[in-house]
């Protein structure tokens, strides 16, 4: 197996944090370069026809894309640890947990950088600095909702450590391009998650 | 149980379908006023914290929202027929079919009208247009990929209905409010399975 990723993007991270924490070693990863477009060219699009990464080329050939859908096959593959819930109803609260964090907190976050940062003009075609603008402080109204949550409980979907805590942490990091530390917003409880996620051997 | 919905809105809509797919009839639907921005009072957010629709009350109390994952619990409360995956394999394929249509196709053609129709101003602020009109575009290349799909196979994910078709059909019949209609962008394989989908008795 291969799996297509890019240095410093938050999805093909989440992937490779997932890898680390199933124990998985034994796929090859392979760089796309996202600022040369080879995402884009025709070669890579037989991959990923949407040019987006990351991708896992599986040993049967089949490509299968989206971070969160290669997750769940990585989860069938490798069932321990669990991290997406180990019946139907615990997948859904998990899966719940984890789209909070991709579309409220990843969405709005990623448009904020996507739409002012010059490093990602390239990426992003046109940028709108308005709305770029506009959508920072929406993500960090999930991060005050969210470090309220991790005041309550230890992890981002309860009492242990699953796929949402990786989507919340890939997001966190990404938004140090935005200068954001938890703490210096008051965010203590997400802070204190944050370092104990950091700690983790799938975050060095 | 009951599931909290809100006319018109495609989200809701999903699950509404997905309900009548699996012949679930015995959730009593309490509609909630968008336009009074009765999600976003404090007594939907007990409900909903992120004031998102719909929400699953479940019957010991708990509240599942996204619609995704309430769709993940009900598949596991009512397994036949089955529309997301029969084992972990398909589940990943199927899923990533469906965040296709989620996010490149629902995400682009929501935030073109979101931020475009006068209509949508009380629920999206600031509205950008520019952004607006440079999202349409790209749902519209999602779509044009989407018809060389159906080409090919007779349904979003493959060679069976599942839940892709039913957030693909939610999209473009949201996309009414734009005016689009596939047969005049010249993609008549979407159009044909669009009016498959419409012949289903949970499109009516």
């Amino acid at each position: 197996m291969k799996l297509y990723v890019a240095p410093r993007a938050p999805n093909p991270r989440r992937v490779q944090m997932f890898l680390i924490e199933k124990g998985i070693r034994d796929i090859e990863q392979v760089n796309v370069d996202l600022n040369a477009n080879e995402h884009k060219a025709s070669r890579f699009r037989q991959k990923s026809p949407l040019a987006r990464i990351p991708v896992l080329e599986l040993d049967d050939g089949r490509m299968l894309s989206e971070t969160r859908a290669i997750c769940t096959w990585l989860e069938g593959h490798v069932p321990t640890p669990n991290l997406m819930g180990v019946d139907a109803d615990e997948r859904a609260f998990i899966e719940m947990a984890d789209r909070r964090m991709e579309w409220y907190f990843m969405l709005p976050l990623a448009q904020a950088i996507r739409h002012t940062h010059p490093g990602l003009a390239p990426l992003e075609q046109p940028q709108v600095p308005e709305f770029g603008q506009s959508q920072l402080p929406k993500a960090m109204e999930t991060a005050a909702w969210l470090d309220a949550e991790l005041q309550r409980h230890e992890w981002v979907a309860g009492d242990r450590f699953t796929i949402a805590d990786i989507t919340a942490f890939c997001t966190v990091e990404f938004a140090r391009l935005m200068r954001f530390k938890p703490a210096e917003s008051g965010l203590h409880a997400l802070q204190a998650w944050r370092d104990r996620v950091a700690a983790r051997p799938s975050a060095q």
